[in-house]
């Protein structure tokens, strides 16, 4: 079993969800470094396969990332980052600061060979749907993204829906606004060509909105700022009708009366809308492994963020990615001409 | 009362649809000259107000916009373009292709002087909430929009939601991933420092994707191709999360009698979901009126997009809007050094 370097600090639900969230996480043998406040989390030193090492700085969501992260070596995720680079643990999990986390991973794991920009990769659970779930990048790394990067994305997302999810060959599509290849931005119709033409992915074409939860793909790539709206969007719209039938069922006696009938049965839905499911989302094309857990994340959204990136790490998701992308031939070219931190170039925009 | 030029081809539900809306629009009092078959629309010769006009071509979804605009004078939606051009009607409807009407409408009626781009906005009705529906725009006239058209975009859909959805001082945001101004792609942190001291707009700031449905703005800014997406994820969102409670509602016989007690209370949410409330999106930033009913519109619908049109034209939108694009500056310098057609350089990416 992998060890993870879970940040103790930044969870909007207090230190008491990070003991609980590892307690979680270590019964099913994950072994733990949890980086934190020793006065807050001295209850992770009464927990089997934890290990609580003192971080005395914390980055909140107020700054600004690359700043904060460069003059900051002693933060939680800085010191979480960097005990994944020095191999003392395998993966590293946060639930503060999205930008931050991303930041000190970026930093301290740096990226895959010829990736240009890692992005962040979330699995959509879809109500009612069985099955896997659809995988959505970026979804917030990037906040402009170029058509080399879109197909990028496509194999950084099929290689981990193949490794972690357990997909067998994943379908790719890319998020558009018809399902015509000339169809979306230019960047788009230019990504929508290459992906056409792309090697060892299965690429089905453009998909929209509407689609976006209706399992066409198991693999879905738009740009940074698409992803992240449409997914703060689908977390908005679902709360609306949610709260819209509660609402309902508060406007009489009888309807009252059925909205208590229905509600068992509403469980498995409530749980399919709760971001605690997934554990969060994970940063895709670095040498490590980094888990961005939601900030509002209960004890359970902790555990199973640390849950994702052991699992990570035991499917050699890092390792398999390094092999599609080179047997695609993206670790050719790609980085031609750049610096190697051209990925940071947009950080600030996070 | 106006006229309306009324595309009767085209609607996905036959033209049993349009003579139907065409019944209910005129029962208002307001006129209609309706294009299409003969044949199928005869129907519309006994409706009190609304006239008949032979249209022998059609452009439909599948064919790209602006060849088959450019090539077939005589289609229904071209004439019905014309038609308003011409000052027989003071309005068009049509809800055939969308693609199709734009560009008729662009090409018949042209823009509004120093308007860029003409923008796409739709009325969001937020289930639950009442009040006026947030304006939501692009919705897709431009797959790709620079911070000059976004800044455009804001004064056409403050002018609308002033004179035609009676908001006396629309509150103004920026849809992006974080609240902050430096956040989102290059082009939005642009437009947000432009926003920011434009004069004449009441700017609330950026907006996130789960706050699209909260009432927090009037009119919500975005490129055309997040605008589209965004549009069809609620739809698709909205769908799913229903058809869960629906599913719910079937898995056992307490359930299905608890269904059974809510369903009543439910109407007024189904009815907030139904694209057909709204009518449709309307063309911003031309010197005429251009509705784009919803493809699938019912009778309903057809009758909404009517009335949308015909209460745009009764609140001199265009002339309001005018104004207020001259008041803010904005038809000095904006077309400098473009060609007259340069808003349609994109048009095949619709």
């Amino acid at each position: 079993m992998p060890t993870v370097a879970l940040d103790g600090r930044g969870a909007e639900r207090g230190p008491e969800t990070i003991v609980a969230g590892a307690r979680g996480a270590a019964a099913d043998g994950i072994r733990l470094r949890v980086f934190g406040d020793p006065a807050t989390l001295a209850a992770v030193e009464q927990i089997d396969g934890a290990e609580l090492v003192p971080a005395v700085e914390e980055i909140t969501n107020a700054e600004e990332p690359v700043a904060a992260v460069r003059s900051r070596p002693r933060a939680s995720v800085v010191l979480a980052a960097q005990d994944v680079a020095e191999g003392r643990s395998q993966a590293m999990a946060s639930a503060g600061s999205t930008g931050a986390t991303m930041t000190a991973a970026l930093f301290a794991l740096r990226r895959l060979h010829g990736v240009r920009r890692p992005a962040l990769a979330l699995q959509l659970l879809v109500p009612g749907r069985p099955g896997p779930p659809a995988l959505l990048l970026d979804v917030g790394a990037n906040a402009d993204a170029r058509a080399h990067d879109l197909v990028q994305f496509a194999y950084l997302g099929a290689a981990f829906s193949e490794a972690v999810l357990g997909v067998a060959q994943p379908r790719v599509a890319l998020l558009s606004v018809g399902e015509e290849a000339n169809k979306g931005s230019a960047e788009v119709v230019e990504a929508h060509a290459r992906l056409a033409r792309a090697e060892g992915l299965d690429f089905r074409g453009n998909l929209e909105g509407q689609d976006l939860l209706a399992g066409a793909a198991e693999v879905i790539v738009t740009d940074g700022f698409t992803g992240n709206v449409v997914l703060k969007t689908i977390e908005g719209t679902a709360k609306t009708v949610a709260e819209a039938v509660r609402a309902a069922a508060r406007s009489g006696p009888v309807a009252a009366a059925g909205g208590l009938l229905l509600r068992p049965s509403l469980g498995g839905l409530r749980r399919q809308l709760d971001p605690d499911t997934t554990g969060g989302a994970i940063l895709l094309g670095l040498r490590g492994v980094a888990v961005v857990g939601h900030g509002s994340s209960g004890p359970e959204g902790i555990a199973n963020a640390v849950r994702l990136a052991a699992r990570t790490v035991d499917q050699s998701a890092v390792e398999r990615t390094a092999k599609l992308l080179e047997r695609a031939g993206m670790t050719r070219g790609g980085l031609r001409g750049e610096s190697p931190r051209a990925g940071m170039r947009d950080r600030k925009e996070l």
